[in-house]
């Protein structure tokens, strides 16, 4: 892996249109040069490599088949997009992926006309390919739809929806599933378990021939690797789940044999007149040996030594909240046999591997599945247990109306551990954590908390497990903590109750949240223009603590909240209760801070929150504005 | 139809436990009283009838073989409980279904512990019978979970994630079909057609005696329906779906057969290991003549006349919100080749079975798939289509992920069209339609109207429609219009401008959406106490109308929003850029009306509102207050 190949060809290709003139053996070559060059690109970036890699032969195939754009190619989730930005006109900024402004890391419709319809959650792509199917059908300038699925993906009932629709259509429309056997865990579920059975009982040593017709109506140059693909099968009943939802199946292939795909995409296109789903064998990490070997075969990783594959670790410091989360809950369950935990296929990413190791029987992945996990979660509290529903911020998007009606109109004491909530990084807008204080704190009966360093979630854990009245959820950010000192053991907090963090005179500051030191380092700045503040910690935007809230109303000139959320959150129901309890009558300034009304792209996620408009000195101005001062040094804040 | 059988069983039977003590021919008999008695209750109430005739037989067989309520039993959706409400202690309360006060329409954990998993919403009981599965294998006190679903409802994402994930999990669990080709409209997708096909192959007369080992496990008294049941298959690869997925299937059986059923069950309680599915083959609305032979199998029944089926026809008036959009939609598509239309398996729910009759090939019913039909959407938004997407506010909840991250992140122009907005009536709280407002007024980009009476309704699709720039949803209550005079063709109206609709000098009332009667009617009360009250029709939650907004503010001493929807919503966001604006720094007095924060339990909508504090009445009340005045006629708000 150390030396590059030459990368003549790849340096030929500005757009896929080079790329389809290439001869078959050239293409072959092509896929070489790419893969290396992500391996460079990643190795300067980080990013998601293993499942890029696993995809090199498959991009350089599609495009040389298809005719893209005006054919859409849609990547779900799109995290292994990166060869594909390389060969559709994005190789010369493919080194400012993931930062801030530079190359997202999923597919984006306002970067290139080559990505169709952008993503970053998972399976997505196949109801879009309908819709764009649709949209060739009625007349609209488009060519075919190819969606390209992986095996975790497809096991989310959307994906299911989708196919089951999509076969009762009967159009044209391409699925590509990119069977890796690995989402980000390995993956689960029985769909999972069917897909091996199926790659296991056709090994490609083994398949037999295509079809006679078949095989007549492949163009002229055959490649062996098309002899190998087992089956078209174009009737009913024959045995695979996609078969039997109406779709022809072929497969399974190997996705890193260019003869292969380029023979079996180039018969599809040629013969498909209604759905078809191509089965795709590849490996992630493939070609690059410390991915390959590496149990997360690099999914996503920092930037690494190319030649040792090392990455280069984060700096010491203090633990990440998804670290102290996890194992606070494992001392949890560790006096409590009730307690257990939810996660939909990120054990590691939400912590619960870490309880799942001392734990295994107690820890449920249900696979990609949020909908599915939240009422499962909601039958374990019914059945007596106290579940830990553990899912990012914005995935619990995904299990909205489970979260409406299964576990809060039934008062059900589900926990909902909220990590990633707030800004995010390089994954940017997509994976913002910027609604669950609105979609939350509007349901009845729902507490909701959120954790201003990492010993106030250890405080949460404790506080939601011993809370049986209803649902509760407590949210915290991304990344490391603040470093303080972890207690043994947190305490149950009284619910709807905040804290005073410090007393001041001239205004109040009510923060929600892991804002909660930019808003001491507001303070710390007003405190040098001479006007002291209050900072009070929230903890629970629901129920919200009336007693101090008005006590801040009182005794202060202005009174500002802030939360890492968007607006109609936190803010907005403490001033929908100051209305109702008459504090907005008299003449009290009031503010509410809140992420803007408009995407945040990726950065850092001290970058995101200043193009937000909420640093330490937002806040300082913001304060300034509200009691009134527009003394030269206070600036016009943006909106 | 017309005699009534004798009752004397039915009498005997005040919960199951006495129903396990007869014999099998005397539970035969007590399905025909049963019956019976859900005809004649609902022809007095009301609801949905046909499911629940397709379910006598195997209700009784239910509660007769497992040992309810130790054995969990969840009805998936829950609107074909009336049978079990009747043998689960609720008869004498049956003639209140629906009603104020009365027994729910669904399901409801805290009606009865016979209903330990409450639904409303449909695909959510194989998840909570997972739940309790593993509750039970972690030692909690419940007995066998058992999941009633239809073939309608076994198509959603949702369902086939609980499959899959239980499947994988390999417990005990029963999962039953309940096999009517029919959902509220005629099933849609693949899943319905292998349904049928499975169905059709296997004709009841031709089924295969069960295995040897299976018969002999069977209880004494074989019942000659038993040996007609296919199959007990416990191999994998023998080609259902269902046994792909890691089940065993035992299927199709006569659900109408009180022998096929008991034996099956009482083999399947006896034998199962891991996960089952049964496959339950039943008749909507059998038994009663004017349901068997109807359209819609009386899915949902206005009260009728018992002898001769005729349903009491509503009073005439002016025509439903739903008609409205319906025809308003087809005259637009007929004007524009690229207005197509999207239903979640609900085309005569939403009016779009209007548009369908006359453009068939534009109106998509994607099934019981609102995640799916959401993504559907935005992919033909990226076409070039203009969709709309028409789904009720309480289940757009389970495209909600779809909605932020494929819609509005893209801002692609998908137009929601979105029904049953705020309190809803019969169906209680589970179909609120309480929280769009405050789940769509938090995204960037969106914008979000309500429609004050159906002209308007008129004017918003038409503006809706006109909007290329992002997306669009437009909210309007169930039930019927306010008897305005429509348009010819709406009007396309300005994004975010708000009217006047009648002028004052004391306080202002921004109204949005269809409680603009009652804000009149609010100001007539306030204008009879010397009060003089502008009202104003916001018609855009979101983006908000600043002018009006700063010109109301100035102009009058206090400001009261008004909305059918939960706190966080309108009213919040109007508050939160007030505050930003420094309209709030002043002596102005402003209150939020919102729904309360409890829910409001079914009765007729005027009910409903009365009970969440928002008749005319109360807005009168709530300005006084505002205002400070506190004579003795003005008595304390409830919160």
């Amino acid at each position: 892996m150390t030396q590059r190949p030459d990368t003549q060809i790849l340096d030929r290709v500005a757009s896929p249109a080079d790329l389809r003139r290439l001869t078959d053996t050239d293409l072959s070559r092509l896929a070489r040069e790419l893969r290396s060059e992500t391996i460079s690109a990643v190795s300067e970036t980080g990013g998601h490599l293993g499942s890029s890699l696993g995809v090199v032969e498959l991009t350089v195939a599609i495009h040389a088949v298809f005719d893209t754009p005006r054919d859409k190619l849609i990547w779900d989730v799109g995290h292994q997009c990166y060869p594909h930005k390389i060969l559709t006109g994005r190789r010369d900024r493919i080194r400012t992926l993931r930062q801030k402004d530079g190359l997202s890391g999923f597919t984006k419709r306002s970067e290139s006309e080559f990505d169709p319809f952008g993503a970053a959650h998972s399976s997505t792509s196949i109801s879009a390919g309908l819709g764009f199917a649709v949209g060739r059908d009625m007349g609209k300038a488009t060519g075919d739809a190819i969606a390209v699925i992986g095996d975790g993906a497809i096991s989310a009932g959307m994906a299911y929806e989708a196919l089951n629709n999509a076969g009762a259509e009967g159009r044209r429309l391409f699925v590509i599933l990119n069977d890796n056997e690995m989402s980000i865990a390995p993956p689960v579920g029985a769909m999972s378990a069917y897909l091996s059975r199926l790659w296991g009982t056709a090994p490609f040593s083994d398949m037999r021939a295509l079809a006679e017709g078949m095989e007549a109506a492949l163009p002229a140059p055959m490649r062996d690797g098309a002899r190998r693909a087992r089956q078209l099968v174009t009737g009913t009943g024959s045995g695979t789940l996609f078969e039997e939802l109406g779709f022809d199946y072929i497969g399974p292939i190997d996705g890193h044999d260019m003869g292969q795909l380029l023979s079996v995409l180039r018969a599809a296109r040629m013969r498909a007149t209604g759905p078809v789903l191509i089965h795709c064998c590849t490996v992630k990490g493939k070609g690059y040996a410390p991915a390959e070997t590496s149990a997360d075969k690099y999914h996503g990783v920092a930037k690494f030594d190319v030649e040792s594959g090392t990455q280069k670790k984060g700096k010491g410091g203090p633990p990440a909240y998804t670290k102290v989360f996890g194992q606070a809950l494992t001392d949890a369950a560790a006096r409590n046999p009730d307690v257990c935990a939810i996660t939909a296929a990120m054990p590691s990413g939400t912590g619960l591997d870490i309880m799942a190791k001392r734990f295994p029987a107690r820890v449920f992945d249900v696979g990609i599945a949020e909908q599915h996990g939240v009422t499962f979660a909601a039958g374990l509290a019914a059945a007596g247990l106290k579940p830990v529903c553990a899912i990012y911020s914005t995935f619990l998007q995904r299990g909205y109306d489970q979260v409406v009606h299964d576990v809060a109109l039934q008062r059900l004491p589900v926990r909902f551990a909220i990590d990633r909530a707030g800004l995010v990084g390089a994954d940017g807008a997509t994976h913002a954590g910027a609604y669950d204080l609105a979609y939350l704190s509007c349901l009845p009966g729902f507490t909701v908390m959120a954790a201003a360093d990492e010993a106030e979630l250890c405080h949460m854990v404790e506080t939601a497990l011993a809370h049986d009245a209803g649902p509760i959820a407590f949210r915290y950010p991304r990344g490391a903590g603040t470093g303080v000192d972890l207690p043994e053991r947190g305490e149950v907090l009284e619910i709807g109750r905040g804290r005073i963090v410090r007393e001041g005179a001239d205004v109040a500051i009510l923060s929600l949240g892991a804002h909660l030191s930019e808003a001491l380092a507001a303070a710390d700045m007003l405190a040098a223009e001479g006007i002291t503040a209050t900072v009070a910690d929230a903890r629970f935007a629901k129920p919200l603590d009336m007693d101090l809230i008005r006590n801040l109303s009182r005794h202060h000139a202005a009174l500002v909240t802030l939360e890492q959320g968007a607006g109609g959150g936190f803010g907005a129901h403490v001033l929908e209760a100051m209305a109702r309890d008459g504090l907005l009558d008299g003449r009290l300034a009031v503010r509410t801070m809140t992420l803007p009304d408009r995407l945040i792209e990726q950065a850092s996620p001290a970058e995101m929150y200043a193009d937000a408009g909420l640093t330490a000195a937002d806040i300082a101005l913001r304060v300034n504005e509200a009691l009134g001062r527009t003394d030269a040094n206070v600036v016009r804040l943006p909106v």
